[in-house]
């Protein structure tokens, strides 16, 4: 009998543990899996829609209980909260946030899962009555009872990226006057700056009110300390709520003071199998690990259920005795607000340039059904080719329906190194209710080879 | 000064012209075109939706008329037929419709962009009124003018393949009682029968009467000579009009009497750069030729406008002293019955077996977004992967909103050769209004992979 130990009970911790109870029976592998929260295996990226009102229930939002965890024979200690790993002793240190009771538990493996934390900037203000993070249930009940009790119905939202974009779609829904305060020029900054100017066209054109190039430096409360707006440099914008979406950094404190080995940008590193790096029987996946980005060649950090999920499933896999990798990532996401749809996956035009690649960048307009097919809708199609060899580097999507899933077709010709000469030839599903006769990925990929060639001297 | 003669100007035809064009200004290339129809360069796909109303003026599905192409500097003739090919003296024959003037007229470049033509069994009452095709524009409209003056609401089709099924629904939306017969036991031939199984269901749930395993023998008609309905060895079905989609064959009758190389479908057979093989001048695109299937390895006759247009840029980059090549297909096609997606790519399980491979087969039952998102929609995918090498072969999906283009994954993935244990890390975008935390496809994969390790022997 050996015993696995997880630390966060969310996607990729969970999935780590279900996996490994799939392929190992309880007696021949003890699980024992500590949170510290209140939930478990919940999907965060559903709380925007909670909160906006689609999905009405929170429970919707949560994939297993923990009743349903213990029943497959995973000992989940909610609420417990890991205060140290002891690699040499192969024991972490645990307590009890309820009792208070403390104790070390022995692992035989050990599975760090504990996700990322909100970036929350020291200022004044930030926590006061009003002023939300939308990380975890916990965080979207809070922010939902604050809207419930709130009489003023003036929103403003930090940040303009994933979570800021979605939670401004968010209060729209719920009738809010919303106002969002960007560190940057444009929102989604993981576009290039000229397609986020149309998600900020279109933002403004839901009656969002954007303002760009301006950083909050307060948080400005009223004389009952609850908030009533936030401040810049340059001027003031009147709150009624604040949420905060500012990103996250990975969670890795304890693995920090553990020695555990960490990345650039704070996150665990690992091999393809998802081991921490130099630790034969220590794993760790989800929001607290950098890993690879197969354009680039580089580590990134990337919050993302489904990148969480397949670690779980990896880890999981490789604790039971199988084998299984995660190759890396090739830095897809797709986003809406209200009916407009984002896409992006690969490199920018910066990320590009910092890692030292020069190539040619075309932009298309497209739609998304045959011309004359009804409900046919506009689409930009921005992509970058690697000068010379021609191999694609990244597509950014903005759009209406039908937009986002088209990156998909990108993020595998990025996974296979295919060129957009190659893309040009690719037999994608045309029928006029679903595409034109090009569709729009082609339509760049031509224009985009064509550029290519223009640049290598060749013809034709 | 050379010239460039084409026969047929529709997407494979005219887009090698335009292209040729783009390459070459008027002085140094002529270019003649020849179509012995009333319109050229309009979409055939797009007729079902016509005659369904979504799509309401005739006009919208033509993408440019004689007069803009002539306005391009393309000689573009309408109404006159291409009656011999002459390749030793390369010349062609051709016949004023109109006016009954024959010509030759001498080529450096040829260009047989001829299409495809009906199946149109020779059976008692093929020809009475009411009958229809629905191959051209001209078809449409007599099919429309028949629906028009149609007192009776009862159609039969004939044949459940992609036009069968799109026209069921046009007619359907026509206000019809709709009766498919088809020849196999479930409709979409080009679906294994389990997937053709689900599409057969949906169909009768939109109120059509399905008929399978039965073969139409005759066309009933009246006393005035109209068709009143259409028989098989054991029934009689009563129509008001009957809509012939029973598929189509490679126009190349033309081509055959000129001794050119026909495959075994009865397609011309080109290189790789479009020419027909063994005619250094001459080249062939669209419907009328057979393509590579990637997948098999083996010649294939698939009548698909994204196909001829991309012949079309392939072959007027050629004769535009470029260099183009297409590479082969696939098999990936879309369509949808009302809200009904299908799609598939690839090998079905006959294919595959009809080229000796070995292989497992899955299907999983997912949806179409988050299952907790408003309008998630089920979604059915089955995957074909090659024993022992676990590459992919094939993917049929069958849902509703967001299932037909999710199969564009798989159509780069089979380009590609990747495997399913390698589609199963692919970076998908997910949001939880478009896609579950898994994708559908990535579901599939995760359990294609399962079966060929368990299969190998491997265990995780």
């Amino acid at each position: 009998m050996s015993r696995l130990v997880v630390i966060g009970a969310d996607a990729a911790g969970m999935s780590a543990a279900s996996q490994a109870r799939r392929m190992l029976p309880a007696d021949r592998l003890d699980i024992v899996a500590f949170e510290r929260g209140h939930f478990a295996s919940y999907s965060a990226c559903g709380i925007p829609y909670w909160v906006g009102g689609q999905v009405t229930d929170r429970d919707a939002l949560i994939a297993r209980t923990p009743q349903e965890h213990r029943a497959r024979g995973i000992d989940l200690r909610m609420r417990t909260e890991v205060t140290e790993i002891d690699p040499a002793r192969q024991r972490v240190h645990a307590v009890d946030l309820e009792s208070g009771r403390e104790y070390w538990t022995s692992y035989d493996h050990l599975v760090i899962a504990t996700g990322a934390r909100p970036v929350r900037p020291p200022m004044p203000g930030i926590d006061a009555p009003g002023v939300h993070g939308v990380q975890s249930l916990d965080d979207g009940q809070a922010l939902l009872d604050t809207l419930d009790g709130n009489r003023g119905r003036r929103a403003v939202v930090v940040g303009a990226g994933y979570i800021g974009v979605e939670m401004a779609e968010a209060l729209i829904n719920r009738g809010y006057e919303v106002t969002v305060v960007n560190r940057g020029p444009e929102p989604m900054a993981t576009l290039d700056p000229d397609m986020g100017r149309l998600v900020h066209t279109a933002m403004e054109g839901l009656g969002i009110t954007m303002v760009g190039d301006a950083e909050v430096s307060a948080i400005l409360t009223g004389e009952d300390g609850r908030v009533r707006g936030v401040a810049t440099k340059d001027a003031e914008y009147p709150a009624d709520v604040v949420v905060l979406g500012i990103g996250v950094r990975p969670e890795t404190s304890l693995s920090g003071a553990a020695g555990l080995p960490l990345g650039a940008h704070g996150g665990l590193l690992t091999d393809r199998a998802m081991r921490v790096r130099g630790h034969e029987n220590i794993w760790a996946g989800g929001d607290c690990v950098e890993v690879l980005d197969l354009v680039s060649g580089q580590e990134r950090h990337i919050a993302l259920g489904t990148h969480a999920n397949k670690h779980g499933q990896v880890i999981g896999t490789n604790v039971g005795g199988g084998y299984a990798t995660f190759p890396g990532v090739v830095g897809t996401a797709v986003s809406k607000v209200c009916d407009l749809e984002i896409a992006r996956t690969g490199l920018r035009e910066k990320d590009a340039r910092r890692v030292g690649l020069k190539f040619e960048t075309v932009t298309v307009e497209s739609t998304s059904r045959a011309g004359y097919y009804p409900g046919a809708a506009p689409m930009t199609v921005k992509m970058l080719a690697e000068r010379r060899t021609g191999r694609l580097l990244g597509v950014q999507i903005v759009g209406r329906e039908g937009a986002a899933k088209r990156v998909d077709v990108a993020a595998v010709v990025l996974t296979a190194g295919l060129t957009v000469e190659q893309m040009t030839a690719l037999d994608l599903g045309y029928a006029p209710p679903f595409s034109p006769v090009w569709d729009p990925v082609l339509v760049a990929a031509r224009k985009a080879a064509a550029k290519v060639r223009s640049r290598t001297g060749h013809t034709g």
